[in-house]
């Protein structure tokens, strides 16, 4: 196995919680893996082998390599998603590579069968190179409907992502990114009318540059908030700051039109909703203070929060949402991911476009029938939720 | 998809004998893909998602990061085989591509799963180039605990095997190799006690020096059969024969032991055995008429073999085997290949050794109380038989 620099951050359990971390360690011990691939047709005559198998699927595989595209209708390939990581970015954790990333890839596969029925299957890789990943993902496609990008470093992910969505036939979605994203504006949709703001006049920061804060700014533009601001370790993402990146300089052009340089304080001030997605403890309570009145904050490091919840509110906040399952406002991408691709299977669409994302979030939006400040995001578990979500993906 | 040179001979079917071809494309538009991917744990409650997945998940992310080995305790791994084609020689019918391998890989998955437990998963793949699959396959491997090649063409397939058993640390095997000539060894061990002829005295020809030809004489070599000859498209391997690649002049140095030169008909002429692995018509009845008294026939082409087993009975054969399961004494490869990797997982064993395929095919035999000239293989249903098998592979 490809050797690789361990960059692991600790994972630390906030006080009065269950410790999900032992728990889960003893129920993966006891499952053994979290999946199964189960035959769907039986295998107990001899007709039964002769259909399934052989000499009979001769004829079907005959059949479908004169016209591929019928694949959708006599293999898997019309329900099946793979979940792909190289492992360079699990949860918030960091670079734990293939094998730590499989744990999260498995989960991920439990969700989607559980919520949307889709079949998935994580193929974790060897390889943290970008252009061996584009030739991987290419190559094994065939097999699959959809390509479901997870956990990937920016900014490499960008590249595999935008490469893949060029040259495959199938949708490619890199779930950090556009997940959390539809999610976020879902999240943000409503926090705004429970604390009576308006999209147009929003100052919102987002802390952190990676996947999920580059796309989470390009969506939030693209549903019109003007004025968002992007930071990262350096400070304030601003035109012509030195040494920007490919990446962040498009970021740049579309947001912070107010040019404001500094640091993530400077930013801060007067801003009426800060979305972390960066790391544990790079959100202070000071930070919040210095936020507007009615403060919205999105701590949405996982497991670990940026700031917890309760010294958020106690800093001010109006609203906190944060990506655990064991405080309200849980921004899930479990709310986007089954049904988008869904969606996108069912229909046969190839790919996954920003206006699908934005009528994504404002199904999920819309599953909350009176937000509040402690209700601004649907459970998982809303009935109707993948049927809502997958009906935002047409061509 | 890359662009492949359609190679695809016809599918006939068997006078008298159920239209299985239509039956399957039936079962097949039905089923709408053989395969589901399933969940182990539930995800019903919030305590249910924050250890199936975050936050929970992280620890075991971590932990497993740390100690990578531990993933057959704690992932899918030690229960998992990727079934891999590039779709270059599916069954008997040629290049079909990967989509038209797929159905066959998902066959052998849902195989796996219904006779052995185990989850075996479809990869296929749109590059038929060697070294480019071999490195698709190191770097998928983390996700799994053992590696079936199928379906891909000689000569490539040995490379592409050599290759990935030197350079990962699970079981790889090729099934079309290995797998056959594990079964075709232990009808020949029955069918030799049938016709009262012994291994070492025995004259074998082996019509075929692909994939599956190469493995039969080469484990057959093993197994002290002494005189074994290969024929391929040009006549009969020799050693001195102009122009043999490098994998068949290894192939002359283990047979042909006599020298014998010329065409199929040449080696036959008092052959006790010939086993067909090359395609249909390839063996006729004049070929049969001229082998020694109690003549052995395995005519494995599938699903059409080399001739049709009526005509080799009418042409003197005393035992017929084919690789259909719509006739008697069927060579499946479904006798060996869920039980070798169900033993290889369970025993965490790193490389299918020719001791262990020596084993495992007088196992199979020896699951035929009573061998007569139909009934010189196991059924597939036969009880206890990936157990046996299994039981061969050790470490």
């Amino acid at each position: 196995m490809a050797k690789r620099k361990a960059s692991v951050r600790k994972t630390a359990r906030p006080a009065g919680k269950k410790d999900y971390g032992k728990l889960a360690l003893e129920l993966h011990k006891k499952l053994k893996g979290k999946l199964e691939v189960v035959p769907k047709g039986e295998l107990k005559t001899r007709d039964d082998w002769s259909t399934m198998y052989t000499p009979g699927v001769g004829a079907v595989s005959s059949y479908l390599a004169q016209k591929p595209k019928e694949a959708r209708e006599y293999t898997i390939k019309r329900n099946t998603v793979a979940v792909v990581s190289d492992g360079s970015a699990v949860l918030g954790l960091g670079n734990l590579g293939p094998i730590g990333a499989l744990p999260v890839m498995e989960g991920k596969c439990a969700i989607f069968k559980a919520m949307a029925g889709v079949d998935a299957f994580p193929i974790v890789l060897d390889t943290q190179d970008p252009e061996e990943i584009i030739k991987i993902v290419k190559a094994i496609a065939p097999t699959f409907g959809g390509i479901n990008l997870e956990d990937i470093a920016a900014p490499q992910c960008f590249h595999i992502e935008d490469r893949l969505k060029a040259e495959l036939d199938i949708p490619v979605m890199h779930d950090d990114q556009h997940g959390t994203a539809v999610v976020v504006l879902a999240g943000l949709t409503n926090a705004a009318k429970v604390v009576k703001k308006k999209f147009e006049t929003m100052k919102v920061v987002v802390v952190g540059a990676g996947a999920a804060g580059t796309a989470i700014a390009k969506l939030l533009h693209k549903a019109k908030v003007e004025d968002v601001i992007v930071t990262d370790r350096s400070g304030i993402i601003v035109s012509g700051r030195p040494g920007l990146s490919g990446y962040k300089k498009e970021l740049a052009k579309i947001t912070n039109p107010r040019h404001v340089k500094g640091e993530l304080l400077d930013a801060l001030r007067g801003a009426d909703v800060v979305v972390g997605v960066s790391g544990p403890g790079s959100i202070t309570k000071h930070h919040v203070e210095v936020m507007a009145d009615k403060a919205i904050v999105f701590a949405l490091a996982n497991p670990v929060p940026e700031i917890h919840p309760e010294d958020a509110k106690r800093a001010g906040a109006a609203i906190v949402a944060t990506g655990r399952s064991d405080y309200p406002n849980q921004v899930n991408n479990s709310l986007a991911f089954p049904g988008i691709f869904r969606g996108a299977l069912d229909r046969n669409v190839k790919a996954i476009t920003d206006d699908m994302k934005l009528a994504a979030a404002k199904k999920i939006a819309a599953l909350v029938k009176k937000p509040s400040a402690d209700n601004v995001i649907p459970s998982v578990m809303t009935p109707g939720l993948v049927a809502a979500v997958a009906s935002a993906i047409r061509k």
